[in-house]
Formats: C-alpha cells, structure tokens, sequence
C-alpha cells in the first residue's frame, strides 16, 4: 500500500466537529471528536469512535451515555482546546470555564454549542488504537442558531 | 424526544459523498453512501453504514472487500444518479456510463473520482435500518486533483 496515496484519499472524508462529553460518579469528561456518524434512521442510532486512551472512555462506558455537541463555525478555538488530552488540560470544564447545562440524563452538554443529542450505548466494536461505540438517540434539544464547524474551515487534519 | 430538535442536531453532522464499490462472481455494485468515518489510525480502520437492503452488500459480504471512492466536488449529479437504487436504475455501471479502473484486489473503482482505498472487511454490527462494516484500508491511490464534495455543498440531506 502506498501511505502517502493512503493519506490523500483518507483527509478526502469530510468531517465536521463535536464535543463529546459524559459524566458518572461527580466526574465529567469532555473531549473533541470527529470520527463520528449517523448509521440509523429507525432506530436513530450514531457511531463514535473513542480513543482507548481517552479519559472519558470510562464515564462512557460506566453510565452508558454521552451526548454529541456540535460545535459553531465560530467555535474553533474551544475545539481545539477540548482535543487536549485531560493528563494536560486538567479537568477541561474548569479549565476552560464551560458553561454546562445538566440534562435530564444526567449528562452535561456545552451551553455554547449548537444543541445536542444524548445517546445511550448500544454495542462496542473494538477498532485498532480506539473503539467504535454503538448509541441509540434518545434525547435532543437545539441550542443556538448557527453554521457547524468543519475539519476542513478549521484546518484542522486528524484523518489519514 | 424532540424530533424536531434530533433532526436539526443530526443535520450538523458534516458528511462526505462517497462511491462505495465492491464485486463478486462478476457481479459488479455501486452506490453513494455518506454515512462513514475513519475510526483508527494504527491499524487504519474505517466503518461505512450499508442499509439492509442494499444490492451491493451481498457483494460486499462475499468477496470480504470494498472500495471508497471521493467523489469530486463537480460530481453532483453522478452522486445523485449512484444514490438511486439498484432495482430501479438497473446495472449502474452500465445505466451511467462508468469509468472503471480493476485493481489489483479486484475490486472495480470509479476512474473519475479524486482516487479510492481498498477496505477488507473485519467486523459487522447491526445497526437498526443498516448495518456497520469495520473494514481495514489494505490499498489505495490518488485519481485526480480535487476538493472532494459534501453534502452540504450538494445540498443533500441524508440524516436526522
């Protein structure tokens, strides 16, 4: 295979950018994806693949939800910050001074964001250095009004 | 649930037009898909929602391969056309005239689009109205010079 031509098609897939957050046992976690996708109609369901590293992996998986948070066009830089790892940010809502609203699901969603869907987990898939998980919409709200950031208007490459 | 709300939340998802293409038994299928996502760098993954009743699954699921195809940013209508399915537009390499490249692997992809990986699958999950394949990217190569299309710039709205 040829990785440079690898590379190429792959930064061809378009993505936009979410904030992924969850919460179990008064600790909150929030990271920066964007390998996720719809995969349902009926039932509505939504893939999302998590780093194995990832600190909010564990909430992920111990309360069997999180919510997808699209972030505005004009969101680039809060993007960014959350695609830190917490070992460097530290808790990320404090850091950053999130503001949050506590759904009826008990997951926080990012106040500032575009709306939200809350999904609960459905399968896992295990995928190279991450994890695909499998979830099931069951809950939505919009938030604000506005365009969604892409990878490609951010500049911004994890793909490839 | 709001379905309103789920709806305008899903539609910020940002997707790619992808020609998803795959043969066996010299049978030869192709369509348009959207809903797909890199999911691991190490090894390099990726997961691709295929509805149940696509005619090109069958192919997928016996031969173990596929190919993604980007589609072109001036490729609008040829996403269009490819999105129709089988029953209705017949032979579609045929119905629509397609430029095809054999690779090595022996699956046919479409010599006008910014260039293909070759996918091997590895795992199925169900998923609702579809199900997700986890397929390994095992070749690839550049076609064109291009911005790939979206379907936002399409003006397509396949979630929520």
């Amino acid at each position: 295979m040829d990785p440079a031509a690898k590379k190429t098609v792959l930064r061809h897939i378009g993505y936009g950018m979410y904030a992924i957050t969850a919460a179990h046992g008064g600790e909150r976690g929030v990271f920066t994806a964007n390998w996720l996708s719809q995969v349902s109609f009926e039932p509505p369901l939504v893939v999302v693949s998590v780093e194995l590293d990832s600190a909010t992996l564990p909430l992920i998986r111990a309360s069997g939800m999180f919510a997808i948070c699209p972030f505005a066009d004009d969101q680039r830089q809060l993007a960014a910050d959350l695609g830190r790892p917490k070992a460097r940010a530290g808790d990320k809502y404090a850091a950053f001074d999130l503001a949050t609203i506590e759904t009826e699901q008990g997951v926080p969603v990012l106040a500032d964001t575009l709306g939200f869907v809350i999904c609960q987990t459905r399968a896992e898939l295990p995928a190279g250095d991450s994890v695909v998980v499998l979830a099931e919409v069951i809950g939505a709200a919009v938030l604000n009004e506005g365009e969604p950031l892409t990878m490609r208007a951010a500049g911004f490459r994890h793909a490839g």
